[in-house]
């Protein structure tokens, strides 16, 4: 399929819940979308409770009358299977379905997403209900899309009940066959944890001090299989019933709890759910980020805004709303990085509920509010953007991300509990974002010989098969970057043998000699001026080159960054973290690559114009400017009121 | 009854716990109350498993000696019901007696106040317990008053066990009727929680996120009732076995779980335990805060300090005693504000358990500390304001305080977790608190009329007949200053049509575009110079005058605060939150009002003289100074220890 | 034994996991603790799930064959009784082997001490493998000593299930014999909280609000009892079948939860586990005092450094690493305090599990490591360093330590939840440090007369007996210097007769009147200069000179520190906390006791130099410097690199 569904140009609506209101809304409802240019309305994600009043009770009417209503207004349904909330009769029938914290505490029904993943009493009722649906809606003309569940793994990630349990022996035991091999991977050797059998284990429950670090990352890949297990049961049902029509999930931006690598394999597209935040001036970075992650999750192939607020959210402390202009301006930011629609959570205001102060395209104040005129305005603006769906975005440059190595990383009870995935990789990519250049994401077994470069932030657990790839990527000619506490553990977070960098020991040509972390509030100063925070090492080079050093601490003296030529290539070492100057090593990277194959034939400064040159050949009719402007520049600029509005509008006649 | 109780003039002494002391200690506590002129001794709070060793087994032999001795000296017994720690043998014989949390911990014994609201085995025996008490002491001579119960909701204000849940599901069945009634009010098409029967709904506990709002918000009033239950149970005992003694609980303040409107109507007067912290320098304007709720929470009749600390109290972190001259200070304080006694917790320091470290009228060091030559210098002042006893208080303004608003407010999911009623509240009384202006409070559903002006620092939740009284209290003349964020939510926690300020648009005459909540620490300057924190408002005015507009941040040059002429009066409207500049808005509501009968016939500024010459009207032999003093000036002075002392004591001889 | 072990000279080693390692791995540690000069290493301590891999399932060969090894090589072994994290199949068994928090929660198995101190079951099995280990290596000619269990209390140092119930229960009867004698210690007058019978009795669960201080402070003793009982179970196993062969277990330093007062009395030696954090800048205070204490615990005899890591450990939030040179340093301080053995956790670095980035003797790295080499370097020289084992270390000033008068100290509802014991003593003994006094801890019940001076930082708790010994001992020309919130409650933790300083008030010559805890941030100053933080009190002198006195904040003008003449000796107070000039007062006091049999004839100036000669005496050959150095001075200098190598190593060939 050349676009996201069968709706043309680029999509633009929200999620609608008809639940909350009489049937004489809808009416109202329906022809506000029309005005509004809405294209596309998600429908059903709580309607559960509604469209099955009890065990055998089924009440499809009202939802009929809906569907048609929508599509004799000419709006396409993006319709949930709508499995994400159980209704209150189901967990009351059967309580094991509310699922179980590390303490014990089987949580309540009165909020949302209340199911424990492995429950086979849950699993079956969302099949049947999903069954229902493609079987009664498969052939409707409303049906654009169908929406998979909401947003997996949102309050409950994980549930720790018996039946959780056996999910996961069940797991462990397809994992690793024997319990010896368990015993082995979990280094059980260790406090006395062996298993004699795989009866003995169970999950991660609170425990009088540090859990097993192994057990801690099987159970967080287990939890992401198993409601992958649930979207995949979801997903074969509607398969099987309505083969034509594209079904996505809509993920969380860059989610820690679900590994969506494993997951964008099962998207027909990727959807995303973004709220970056008003209040943060860095807000376009993040959101840029995540974007960029989005795109590169299906391999550059057009993703879906499925959800953003018109203005503010409710569930932070503070909730600040979006200027004037802001989000449009975040919604061409969203366009230019890939995605082929724009989507709000919600349309409709509630009145009450726990939502009901998250801002909508029709808010509480109704057609005569400020944010009512930001939805007509802008959906006209969208419509006049149609060519751009379709089109990619290309980068020469890869950032690798592996969230088993995220997860490794950020176990307890190492050298420092401050390294973040997301702190150590968020000035790596605000360098690149300020110098303009457009960043993909990719896992560590893809083959990177696309990229110019190559940059690994952090690979805390890093199999030799991925260091044989990199290797072999550099010696070919690649480049790559490779930042502090890399090469450390293997898949089964054993450490590799002689320490870090463990496989890349030779391709960055030194050994660690100890890990230095730095007490918090303190920095360290490199010869170059640049300043560590959080983490230093004592590293010994042995063919490295010393690009910087260590001025001040404990290392004064010592090597800080290294370059290893190896083969046609070269790689960097940064043995700290830069907060504000890793910039300044990739542009050195950069430079030092100078001649052959390396990023000297455009580099990372030319992919910004690159970018640049490909999106302003798929634009045509005068859009161009705004949206090459979004690509370039504006979501790096200050996001006041004042720089929003002198984005230029394009032309009122395309 | 023109007095509290039988006993002449204001009341003091305290609470006795003569369970702690070997019956030879009685004579000699007998001995010095006498000494200390205490009038009123509280026993009996914690006297249960003493007076009833066991399920059939029943001690009043040492009681009826206590009530003997005391009434011999001259003391007046202020007697507890006894019921709110019910002992050993109760709880391990009927575990669920004891509260569980929304955790499903049942908590342990070895504290107090452990009980279930809703526990029937827990109201038996107390209501059997109150029913022995009444029946053998209701004709002892010592006999002034029932202290009920002691200090409702302490420690325990909700329990989430499976009788709590019965009893919750009865009493919304009496509040809605038919289950689609609770579905309407709490919204339950939201995240798919439709309930089928009652019988699928629970208390509250701990859920994966946010919880239905409503659901919360009927907790809140349940609980406050399940606890007016017992009350009310225990008040029935005593009024069908001793008609004509008085009763009274003690309450705490103003405090957020119960609602102490319908509290206060099942009270014979009001008495209250106030904790003002010696370390707070504003503490003085909290408490005369407090006790101005406690004399309007029976409108105007006088009301008794139950107890207060004579020095310092153990509870807090770090517990700064009174410096020499302070109790005295604070005591006359709660005098002028409309309290006819001064009782204290407690009359002898224990010598062991969890509030030995609380100050007492009589000291761990005896007769030879400074604390007893206080409390005997003091009981002998008290004796001769007799007089002051019976007199009331009057006042021209009034702020609207309901629970319901308050509880809706600090609700979670908000636009911003900084609202909070008590903060909001606190610059508006601390504004009128420094101009000398005596303050009545008034629940929502009070005729105003008599009131000159009335202050809504906040009225998120609304009622629309509420709303209805206000607007025609302005048309006929009054001034309304209302604050923001108010008129937002009706009853059932839903948004009022059109949003914000819902019924009170066209008395404001203006809408709320959107709420613009200030990110922590950030400030908002307004045009006047003003100040804003916390909170700010996108406002469209329809009728309104703009009297002070948003000079800084995202809102500027839009209006912050407007007047609406409406009938013969005006309607004030903040948009923000100004925790120092209130009181210049109120000033300028004041000059404004300037004709008509609004404030200029008095005005919030001419109440401090009319309250004081009211109270001089009633003092008489040279102590109206002192107390004068307390009215209009002493609790804004600085508290430190010179000024405390430059309060002119009455003269030794009356 | 004039030695700790048969073994030779100063111990050197460490833990040893051979669990964790392939046998092969084992030849090359065996030849690698060979050349590092390890002596004794300690093996078994999480042995048990491989040694008893079933119920009746027994494999001892591999362990055979380690012993074997280890004594081909020359290394003695610290046998662990294994028996500190029992294995899964035992608790999967039995789950009431798994401890239970005051929440409910039954803690899970996957981290390690994973046991409930009162289960039966689980004490059966642990003496069941020590009886095991006893009967077949207790001739081992490699067992040079038993290493009982390991670190009791570390995790779990309570529990509250069912058994523990009864346990304490029973521990209560035999306390207290009928149940009015319980009633009387824990005041269950007050609150309603008397009992009928034990079994109405439970452990201090969370609660709805304060628990029974005294219930809690025997609950702290019960626990310590408790675990005390375990320890003293498989002491008598090992004494029964092999009495000549020492055992210890390794204490945690200054441990709030077990009186190792009562436990030392059943070690054969002591040994600590010691981690001061090379983050801390007086972390080699901090470690001077604690192993002053370990010094002291057997009234002076030598003691062994168990456990200390080679570098960084990897349970704080950052652990920062030693910097060359350190670990030698900080050694040879454990060795100038009285240590007979430097000994580590651990030998060989795991490669997984929750401590594989803590740091090894040999380190991931291998031998090609600066960890390594610092091993090998510092073994040659505490071989050097032989003569000094079996060495005394003298002091002429004691401070009191009572675990019970922690305990009450730290309990909650106090004057100020500030009031934590380790800070109230840390400036006495920094003071004291940096003026090169060498300090012995006392427990209160002791005989001080053999020192100069008696430092009692607080004595919160204080034994009506104790008071009266530190009475005769000033009379008879001791000298007592006493900080404040002294005196205050007995060993039932009842206020004293007439408030605080209870018995002590004729000694010290005053009374307190009120506590007067100082609010978080504020400083009092004294007339003398000093600042007060924490805490003040209003005190009465009655034959006391005031030597200092308050001269800010509510008190000024009071007086603050005193001066008691009392027979031949003197009583000092201070009645207030003074961080920063403790030193000054403790100055004072050695000058103003000039004459008679107090501290002039030496005082505390003069015991650094005692203490150095002393020491001097002892050691021959040259080594004398280092070991002087470090009691003199070393270890009060600033950890940083380069004044750590300025201290001079022992020549090479001794």
């Amino acid at each position: 399929m050349s676009r996201l569904t069968r709706v043309e140009g680029l999509l633009y609506g929200g999620d609608y819940n008809p639940e909350q209101w009489p049937e004489e809304v809808w009416q109202e409802d329906a022809a506000l979308m029309r005005e509004a240019g809405v294209s596309l309305a998600t429908v059903g994600v709580f309607s559960w409770a509604r469209l099955q009043p009890g065990p055998d009770a089924w009440d499809f009417g009202w939802f009929d009358r809906l569907l048609d209503l929508l599509h004799a207004h000419g709006i396409a349904v993006d319709l949930a299977t709508a499995t994400a909330s159980p209704p209150a009769w189901l967990v009351r029938a059967h309580p094991d379905v509310l699922p179980v914290t590390a303490d014990g505490v089987r949580l309540e029904f009165g909020s949302r997403q209340h199911y424990c993943p492995s429950s086979p009493v849950y699993r079956n009722a969302a099949l049947t209900l999903t069954r229902k649906l493609a079987e009664r809606y498969g052939d409707h003309p409303a049906l654009a899309l169908w929406h998979v569940h909401n947003e997996y793994g949102d309050h409950v990630t994980e549930c720790f009940c018996p039946r959780s349990a056996d999910h996961f022996r069940a797991w462990l035991r397809d994992r690793y066959g024997t319990v010896d091999g368990l015993n082995h991977a979990w280094g059980t050797g260790f406090w006395s944890q062996r298993y004699g059998t795989y009866d003995e284990i169970e999950p991660p429950r609170t425990a009088p001090g540090p859990v097993n670090p192994t057990q801690l990352l099987d159970w967080r890949r287990f939890c992401s299989d198993a409601l992958l297990g649930l979207h995949r049961a979801e997903r074969a049902v509607l398969a099987e019933i309505t083969p034509d029509v594209p079904a996505t999930t809509n993920f969380m931006s860059m989610f820690k709890p679900l590994d969506y690598w494993k997951w964008a394999a099962h998207e027909d597209f990727v959807s995303d759910d973004a709220y970056p935040d008003p209040a943060d001036p860095e807000a376009h970075v993040t959101a840029s980020l995540n974007y960029d992650l989005m795109r590169s999750l299906k391999q550059g192939t057009p993703w879906l805004l499925m959800e953003q607020a018109p203005s503010a959210v409710s569930w932070r402390p503070v909730n600040v709303p979006k200027k004037p202009g802001l989000q449009r301006l975040w919604s061409l930011q969203a366009v230019a990085r890939g995605a082929d629609g724009v989507l709000y959570f919600q349309w409709r205001a509630s009145r009450a509920g726990a939502e009901k102060y998250h801002s909508a395209l029709l808010p509480h104040g109704g057609t005569a509010s400020r944010g009512w005129r930001e939805t007509v305005r802008f959906g006209a603006e969208l419509a006049r953007l149609a060519e751009v769906a379709g089109s990619r975005v290309t980068a020469d440059v890869a950032i690798v991300l592996d969230w088993d190595a995220w997860w490794a990383l950020e176990a307890d009870d190492h050298p420092s509990a401050r390294m973040r995935w997301p702190e150590l990789l968020r000035p790596w990519y605000a360098a690149l974002h300020a110098r303009g250049v457009t960043i993909d994401f990719v896992p560590p077994h893809a083959d990177p010989t696309r990229y110019r470069a190559v940059l690994a932030p952090n690979l805390h657990l890093l199999r030799t098969a991925d260091a044989a790839r990199l290797t072999s990527y550099v010696r070919d000619g690649g480049h790559l970057v490779c930042g502090p506490f890399s090469g450390v553990v293997d898949e089964h977070d054993h450490i590799h043998d002689g320490g870090a960098p463990g496989p890349l020991a030779d391709l960055l040509g030194l050994r660690v000699d100890e890990f230095w972390p730095v007490p918090d509030g303190d920095r360290v100063r490199l010869a170059s001026g640049a300043e560590a925070t959080l983490w230093t090492e004592w590293i010994e080079p042995t063919t490295a080159a010393v690009h910087d050093s260590y001025a001040t601490g404990p290392l004064a003296g010592q090597p800080a960054v290294t370059r290893n030529q190896a083969g046609e290539g070269a790689a960097w070492y940064l043995s700290c973290h830069l907060p504000d100057a890793v910039g300044d090593v990739l542009d050195r990277a950069h430079r030092a690559a100078g001649r052959g194959r390396g990023p000297d034939a455009g580099g990372p400064g030319a992919a910004q114009d690159a970018a640049y040159a490909q999106k302003s050949r798929m634009i045509r009719g005068g859009v161009g400017p705004a949206i090459a402007y979004c690509v370039s520049r504006t979501d790096t600029a200050p996001v006041d009121g004042v720089r929003c509005a002198a984005v230029p509008l394009p032309p009122t006649q395309p």
